[in-house]
């Protein structure tokens, strides 16, 4: 049997997204099935090593399952060489500069989004990894949801022939916590702390779109800032001054028009939180973060404007929901699965450092769209 | 019994739209129930003068409904002074001529949109109706559907609390030809006939937002030619140059964003062909050509962002339809006996030929915004 | 970490009600999250001491509940500097002696409604509160069930636009006892033993309607003994001679008629055992212990008389759930909590012994109304 | 066969309750079915004769019903004894005039309800119909309403045992035609014009309540006046100074608590716009005007007070549809039936001019009690 035994640094897995996504449902989960199995006698199995700031709570996660190795000394264990890679999910601002000890440390990384405060350290980073000759990705789950998965096996299949138009609508409606608690922290809507709905969605909509449908080339972007006072966690009412609605369209390499909507400020009348609706030449679908459903051209009904009479057609029900066509893992593990059998076996993995601050730039060109009231190309990162 | 009679010269009725809807089942209809009842001893009157330019349509459609009166002479007719209206539905390029002479001719107009190719035509035909100190309106038919005034009557009980933002899809499948036939006329996908989607929704669009959600002030508009080619009536294909699809998003004075998206491309995933979802801080709504559905504050479902796992929540059922209030009549029955009443009695009636212009303006400034690649402010016509 | 240690004399709480409220589902439950959560390094640390006259029963208690510490010896208690709080659920007769002690003792008072068996007592109590300068509150539990805290909500966002008119329904079949036993104490049905159904239940209404709707300022209350013989606990059969059923009305500060009904004596077409209906100008809603469903103004059908026909319309269907927007904690655990942070934080706690006091008022009214056959004003107490 | 021809004039049939309900529905529906079938050989024979002040309307109602009789002179119709009965559908401020010619005249009376406008008035009418031994009758449809006759039935049945209260319901949404029309005449919400709910609601309530019940010996009545401007047939805004809603209890020979409100301000969350719940001790039954439920006493759940779960019971489900027992025919032909065959048989016939009355006599005492805050008894009308 072949073992590949690959050391992972995980610092910062001690925040909600990093126990229950990173640590728990895919490292821990690997190593439960028994590693990432490659063939009959071929595996590789993840080692994790936990890094944090808060020794108490450190020691609680590594004793709730069973006893994981921890440190709170970062450097220490980057010069370990038993340890190849290092993953990253910290909050944003402490990133670029644990990610640079670590690629100057010669360690492989995995990286949660955004990457950096900026496209230009985004960037930096990226280069940086490349000077170093070490492999590098960004985690981009979205992108294995079964919705997701289900949509790229329509375009792959040829299932809308010629694709001509996306339209994606995210969003719900967020309490503003004056009559009842917030489902969101304060911070998404403070401008000074970080918030806005652009810097948190576009980053997304970027590598959504570019895998599905082409890179971006183009894009124009009207934020809003529809609620003005909201209720903070302690019960104060604060300004509420960033962006909580975007109305961006993209432009790709295709040709294709991508109008993604994104808003808490929006009541839900949809299956899913998310949902794009795609339209072919041959075929339209819409695709949630689970489900999906097709109407494929023969199927489209003989729609006629006569507003004089209630709608004859019920339209809703020319869509067939398409069925899971696998089982379909936890959207962190499967691109876990991904990174750990590019740096064992050296399998492509296009979600790098750059696919990265392609994100970072997409959020601040959609700001500065909104501020020149124009369309803005984007231009290729050097 | 005080009977106001207002004869009215009907000119191009012989069409679709015009013999329908204008003709039948609202000239007609308000005679069959015995004319537009003002109080128990006071009525309007219509009485039609048919004008059309091909004499063996006019007879036919003239003796098929009880031997109405009809001439080709639209001279003469204008020359009676027992016709105090001019009625015009003919196709967009014959309309200006027309008007002109009906104005000169002292005759109140009202008349189908759009009254002019451009704006700056629409506009002189109201300083000259203006001038001349007649009565003057035009077809905004929507206004009167009962899920417009479904949502008119929400915005005007305070529904909505402060309204946030609105979504407006219009559209759906037109067949391009090519294995069956299509269900709109080929000129519309010529550029050269006067073709595009631009020009054809937006008029709709400046009256229905101003008339709901205050006037327009802002807009940005990408045009979008999707089919490139099609097959016309006589089974020829020819090529489809005119915008097809349209996505525009407009800024109300009330600071409401306004986004409308117009596609003869799309396959429909709604209830109705053109459904406006609206946004306020009370309460929401989802509102068709005639049916609405509401979800006011205390329904709205404390919604998380939670991709691991199916949506727990239903979220279409936690939508109530709204009842209809009142028997709706007719939409353009409903505005004709408005502007009778307006004749008649003098009461107001603000569709006028400057809101005609407007609906021109807001076309030709979609089709600037789509070529410079930014938002235009929407200048006060003149 | 700042650690709010507060001693707690429980006294009365063997019984059903204090047992499983406020020790079990209160005290303990709040011991057993780690303390109120005041911030990440603030908490508040509840340490009760059992009382009673039952030593048999406490130390039973005690014991399943993992050794708490428990006394016969009341002066004891409230002579040990420990214990700053006193709270009381014995039965109504022996609770105004000895909260007066623990005035005296200079404790802070908590405790079960009725405070008194008069509101003359139960204003007493508030007086010596008050002269002592100790903190106290009275148990109103009802405010922060599901339903309720729902309802507020409502009124607090303006869903209702202006509130008109408010039918509470409280109620369901007790048996009588004769062939089948009884859901409710024996002692409930006889007038020498403080039965009586306007006793129980006008406290209630008092600080429900009170904090949802405004002060209470006239009353009018017809009370019934439906049914005149029931069977006790042990089998024998007696006259059930208090009123089992009170027809109440209400007019507050605001001019809102609140009609509220409670009966022992009629079976349940309701979803819930209470509940209110609310009709407002821009919706209503009606309220249970837990759920609530509303109807918005644009979702009021349009109903006609018509006996003629079966109704055309499913009005029932006209209603929609309104959500949890938040996880609602137990009741009176939800009280306590507040209650001790008013006492080791001094935030505001509106439900003191002087609301208590309103409670017994509204009651004593309420026979008075029904005996003089009249609406009473209620005057303010002093 | 013997046939008793019984000739009827009909005074103001020309209104919407008089055409259809008691010409069309009533006297020409027993016409078409043969007469009133006494027996295999013996019937009873409407012949009507249609009274009003407008000619025209008159003649188009006896055309449209194959030719009737009809005449504008009421004096000479009195005059004629082929005509024996004298019915009464006028608007209430003519019918004492009218009816007394009628006395006079020595015809049998049967009329709409209220026969007058103040009860002494109406005892008036009843004491001139004693003296000139003519029988009469008033219109009290709704107890042959289905519901009501089901409820009726299962009073004499004995299924409740000793019944203890009523709760009776009726109402819905009027709305206020700021945004809508509103279903109801404008004069219904002005005291003015004699509007009011109190007026027009108690004087169905005695009836029912008498009938169902047992005669009404106490009442209290709030009344409320909740929308204060509505918007008239014309559009325009109005003072709406009349109640339009009365909250009244009453207690009846028998002591049963009957608690009747109506409203025209409330949404409605039930079956049917008018509901009755009736409660006993060996069963329950709600009752609207077409359908009944019932839960007898071995159905009825074991209901306990715990707020602290949700609803263990569902309670609307332990309710069972009492079927239809017959085929129940239009109530007013019902009532009509039974008048012919006590004019043309001698037939006890209960629903007499002091009944009609007695409903005036309740809504003045309605008015008093809330105008004194307190309750009143009932006087027998002399």
């Amino acid at each position: 049997m072949n073992k590949h035994t690959i050391g992972i640094i995980m610092n910062g897995v001690t925040g909600r997204m990093g126990t229950n996504q990173h640590l728990v449902r895919s490292i821990l989960a690997i190593r439960k099935q028994g590693g990432v199995k490659v063939s009959d006698n071929e595996t590789i199995w993840p080692e994790p090593l936990l890094i944090g700031r808060n020794e108490n709570k450190l020691r609680a996660l590594a004793e709730a399952h069973g006893g994981l190795k921890w440190s709170t000394d970062l450097a220490a264990a980057l010069a370990n060489s038993e340890y190849t890679v290092y993953f990253d999910a910290q909050t944003t601002n402490r990133r670029v500069e644990a990610v640079k000890q670590a690629i100057a440390a010669g360690k492989h990384i995995y990286c949660e989004k955004p990457t950096a405060e900026n496209s230009s350290d985004a960037m930096e980073l990226h280069r940086l990894a490349e000077a170093a000759g070490i492999k590098h990705g960004v985690v981009q789950d979205k992108l294995w949801l079964p919705g997701l998965m289900k949509l790229k096996r329509m375009i792959d299949s040829g299932f809308f022939g010629e694709i001509l138009s996306v339209r994606g609508e995210f969003g719900y409606w967020v309490f503003t916590g004056h009559h009842e608690p917030a489902q969101r922290p304060s911070w998404n809507y403070r401008k000074a702390d970080g918030g806005g709905i652009i810097i948190d969605m576009l980053c997304h909509w970027r590598y959504v779109v570019d895998n599905l449908f082409g890179e971006i080339k183009q894009l124009t972007c009207l934020g809003a800032n529809h609620m003005k006072q909201r209720v903070d966690e302690q019960g104060k009412a604060y300004d509420a001054d960033s962006d909580d609605a975007a109305y961006a369209t993209f432009v790709t390499e295709r040709g294709i028009i991508c109008q993604f909507n994104s808003s808490w400020c929006t009541r839900v009348n949809r299956d899913e939180l998310f949902e794009m609706h795609v339209d072919g030449t041959l075929g339209s679908a819409v695709c949630g973060l689970r489900n999906a459903k097709v109407q494929a051209a023969p199927a489209t009904p003989r729609a006629v404007w006569n507003p004089d009479i209630p709608s004859p057609i019920a339209y809703r029900d020319g869509w067939l929901e398409a069925p899971d066509y696998m089982e379909f893992d936890n959207a962190f593990k499967a691109q876990w699965e991904l990174f750990l059998r590019h740096v064992a076996l050296d399998e492509p993995f296009r979600w790098s450092l750059k696919e990265a601050a392609k994100g970072v730039q997409l959020a601040e060109l959609g700001l500065q769209s909104w501020q020149e009231r124009r369309w803005l190309d984007v231009p290729e990162l050097k």
